[in-house]
């Protein structure tokens, strides 16, 4: 196989990322999103959110990190936040998952892309971190707008998500986290 | 308003790009694919295939590009390559939905991504031109692995997808094209 060979089945088989369902609908409440047009909407959020970091991040890095982080499911499966799940099942999942799918490409671009992939993941880097918050941070925007969502389905409290998601948010994007926060206070509060 | 208020409206706005249904379907046949994650999918095409560029390409700004490229489908709604419309009236629908889209966005942001639009309409930039036949060959691919899409739809020959759609894979990205042509050729070669 030549490399364009390897490269377009493994542009193919990501096609498969549309078909993976999430726990967050669309902000107009109509059906659940997908975890392909999830990971565009994120990429867009870090083109227009990145200059809220304290650092000064490489934004290619973090559109590139948020286009591959979800691929792993199209084999591992999207696991809720507020869903049970074995969290060590599914890293070994997901790692087997990566190795078949980054497998997929040439070997420095499997190598490259699954690096990322691991940044990613590993949540050490400034770069993984602003990411890391901007995919923990889209879901309660799409809540927001769209009246509960996953949270109504899953019957989650304000202070569960404060105490589950707002440190996470947090942690990466402080500037978000505080701009965020009273939102989604307001809409518990009003809710309750 | 803040500059965060700002963005965030925006984001939230973009959300319906997701609700844009295009000709093309996914790769299984299952269901139209929507203009938010064919924005994905091409951006990870960008990721892939840059390397078969003659150029030294910013990819960077491709994958933003392709990321952005769609956003005026929103209000705009999206052409089929192969359908009927009138492109002088789709451009002024698209440079209205621009004004109005981008424009949630703070004024430097708004003006910046708006200037990335321009590019790749304009189609004069290197990386506009790799940006758009990308944008080009990703719905080819995905009716060769569903045994014929929107071609069977749109009732189009090797002829008329050789002669309105090669040459716009050709300019921007001549060694994609050469790996394509042949497999489109053999597919339609077996169809009669
Ligand atoms: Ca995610």
């Amino acid at each position: 196989m030549s490399r364009l060979d390897q490269q377009m089945a493994f542009l193919t088989e990501a096609d498969r990322l549309k078909t993976v369902l999430r726990a967050t609908t669309l902000c107009d409440g109509s059906r659940l999103e997908n975890s392909a047009e999830h990971s565009w909407h994120i990429a867009l959020y870090a083109l227009v959110l990145a200059e809220h970091s304290d650092e000064q991040l490489d934004t290619g890095k973090i559109v590139k990190m948020l286009l591959l982080h979800d691929i792993v499911e199209i084999d591992a499966g999207d696991a809720p936040v507020f869903g049970d799940h074995d969290a060590e099942a599914l890293a070994i999942r997901e790692k087997a998952a990566a190795d078949r799918l980054f497998g997929l490409l040439p070997d420095n671009q499997a190598q490259e892309f699954r690096a990322v992939w691991e940044e990613f993941e590993a949540n050490a880097t400034p770069e993984a971190q602003f990411a890391k918050s901007l995919d923990r941070m889209q879901p309660p925007m799409q809540n927001l707008a769209s009246g509960g969502g996953s949270w109504i389905d899953y019957d989650v409290t304000y202070d569960r998500f404060a105490a589950q998601i707002g440190p996470k948010i947090n942690h990466g994007a402080p500037k978000i986290w505080a701009w965020l926060q009273p939102k989604v206070a307001a809409f518990f509060a009003a809710k309750d």
